[in-house]
């Protein structure tokens, strides 16, 4: 049994997405952004980062999607999320962590400047730049990464999920989803499984 | 055979450690920064992201710090750098990618702030934040990541190499080292090692 903490459409989406498509037992608790839940002591107990998602697992608690993603694919071989290969897992753990260290940070410059800067009017100049930084990383992964049908080819992997919280921020970012249509077919494709659609429900 | 794309004292110094303590061969390719060797065409045919580092492998070419430690651990079994359970081998996932979208991030902002606002005007009040965000991470890695005396405990494993890239940026990021005990002793530590005196000679 798993215990997700989670807040709507964040990048706990792709672990739960991952979470329905093994068929794991587990629980959620949401978390509401807006009452900064993700600040309060009881949370910092479970993830001092003050971040989702965090998983509750029988042996302790897990964050960092990619991290996320890569252990629900090996407790769960027979679902068979994971490339076989070393070089193939690699690959995908690339892909994720790529995801996770430029692509999300991009995004997060829109509405999380306080991050990175304590001066608001600074703000602005950040935001100015994440239409062309999400433009240039979704060239990346529609002309690279993303091979068809899906991300790692025909085996549907931990990639999958993730690149699906990603599609679904493009066009609030400012970018023109018409110039991306490998990513736009394969968030349509995503849409279309009963583990994806199971989990929006939470989300929207 | 591998082939390793690094520029001095980047994020390729924890790859190019674990290089040389799984004892693979390999070849070295500088880049210098300073003449933008990273953006030149022939560097962006080998990794279109034109960052550091990259590794060509026998099956093609890989990148993503996180991704690449994961990998040579994978590759290289005998030397024991990778924690044998599937919980212990997500802690470290998990650690190494708090490196790379959080720790490297906040550290990024001092120098590259070009990656997230075309404004320079904006760049000071990044910059002015470097500190406190390096602090706390310091903090979140000397209170809960590093058990000791290596980051996961008795093994020594693909996290500690990365450790070690970020504790040298403590001082020049603003960063009282003299609170982060566990930290510095861990520094000292790796120093002492033959295959981290063996890559420094490459990074100095």
């Amino acid at each position: 049994m798993f215990t997700l903490y989670y807040a709507k459409g964040t990048a706990a989406l792709p672990v739960q997405i991952a979470l329905e498509e093994v068929g794991a037992e587990y629980d959620l608790r949401l978390l509401d952004f807006a009452s900064q839940d993700q600040a309060k002591p009881d949370y910092l107990k479970i993830n001092p980062k003050g971040r989702v998602p965090a998983l509750v697992t029988p042996d302790g608690i897990l964050t960092e999607t990619p991290a996320l993603m890569t252990y629900i694919g090996q407790m769960f071989k027979a679902a068979n999320l994971l490339p076989e290969t070393p070089f193939g897992l690699a690959r995908a753990q690339e892909f994720n962590v790529y995801l996770a260290s430029t692509v999300h940070v991009a995004h997060a410059h829109k509405h999380r400047g306080s991050r990175w800067s304590d001066d608001e009017s600074a703000f602005p100049a950040m935001q100015a730049k994440v239409a062309q930084n999400m433009t240039d990383c979704a060239t990346l992964i529609e002309t690279g990464y993303l091979q068809g049908p899906w991300v790692m080819g025909d085996q549907y992997t931990i990639c999958d999920p993730y690149l699906f919280l990603v599609a679904r921020w493009l066009k609030g970012d400012g970018v023109n989803e018409s110039a991306f249509p490998k990513i736009m077919a394969h968030r349509a494709r995503m849409e279309a499984r009963p583990a994806v659609q199971a989990v929006l429900k939470f989300h929207d």
